[in-house]
């Protein structure tokens, strides 16, 4: 495509580098801004700097904080005996969202996946069984359920009962308002074994 | 949803302010960023910040150019006594990548619409009609084939006649590819009100 202007050009190329944002996505971006007042343009690039050169990671859990220590990590309110391993930061705030759990977290900032060449020495592994203390009752293992997911929560159970604490992990199971009907025999033969027994 | 870092809130407000990006996208494509090289969201920033800065439109067809007048206009390859009139820049870009028109262009900025409280002084009507001289052969409405689309070609064609000039408008038709089956009974109606006849 001939773009009538280079800056045009440029930025749509910036733009559609973003995942998920084709060229003409990008385009469509690029001409909105042009539409919308100048102020919104700088506010957006300025949060966007900001948030690249200003963010840390929390000392203790590795999630996106402002501070040194995030405020889950030093709120009196939760729970600090249990640590819900999760993958990345996107995991923190989808069970923050549940609001059904009231632990601490630890974001490991990856999986172990030979097939992309991340092993355990990639990940945050060391400072998660640094954290254990005899104070922790609980590690809960909310990683995906798949082979790489699984890869990882052995190897870190493995490691986490070396050091004498229980570990646990997320319920496999139906879908809430899943069909049976529609769902793969791998996941109903194991919400099989896994039943819950009504007391 | 709780974020964990103001910054990240920020950023995500602002993203998510973009046509067609929600909150969850937007928040997907900050942790993107924060993955990426630093020079990466600085290009970023500053590719938007020039484009909104520097752009300039055409004094003469109202695209996005770099320079006072567009390369088009500036032409002399391109056939100055056609000119399209589209709604606005993509419009541009679609037909140029037809590589099938070769005249100019003129960029109404929108279409008269008298919902959205857009009417003819909106629009860049009076330096199209100041475009036309005797060397202007035809004036071709490429607008879309909407009630607003239509209202402002009549409109146009109206004006454009008073100055004694031809007005021509994209052909309405089956699409290419596109099944008998499936076209509208209005298509289909205007399509056989205008066949073409082969010679």
């Amino acid at each position: 495509m001939e773009y009538s202007s280079q800056l045009l050009e440029k930025a749509v190329y910036q733009i559609s580098k973003l995942p998920g944002i084709g060229k003409k996505s990008a385009l469509r971006l690029a001409l909105h801004l042009l539409k919308q007042d100048e102020i919104y343009t700088h506010q957006l690039a300025e949060s966007l700097t900001k948030l690249r050169n200003e963010i840390k990671y929390c000392q203790i859990c590795h999630n996106h904080t402002d501070q040194d220590i995030c405020q889950i990590c030093s709120s009196n309110h939760r729970d600090h005996s249990i640590i819900c391993v999760v993958e990345n930061v996107l995991d923190v705030l989808s069970i923050e969202n549940t609001a059904q759990f009231k632990g601490l977290y630890h974001v490991l900032g990856g999986i172990i996946s030979p097939v992309n060449g991340i092993g355990p020495s990639n990940l945050n592994i060391d400072s998660l069984l640094g954290r254990i203390t005899l104070e922790t009752k609980e590690i809960i293992m909310a990683l995906s359920s798949t082979m790489d997911g699984d890869t990882t929560a052995f190897y870190l159970t493995k490691k986490i009962k070396e050091k004498g604490c229980k570990v646990s992990s997320l319920a496999r199971g139906i879908p809430i308002g899943g069909e049976i009907e529609y769902a793969d025999e791998i996941t109903l033969g194991r919400s099989i074994l896994s039943r819950i027994i009504f007391e």
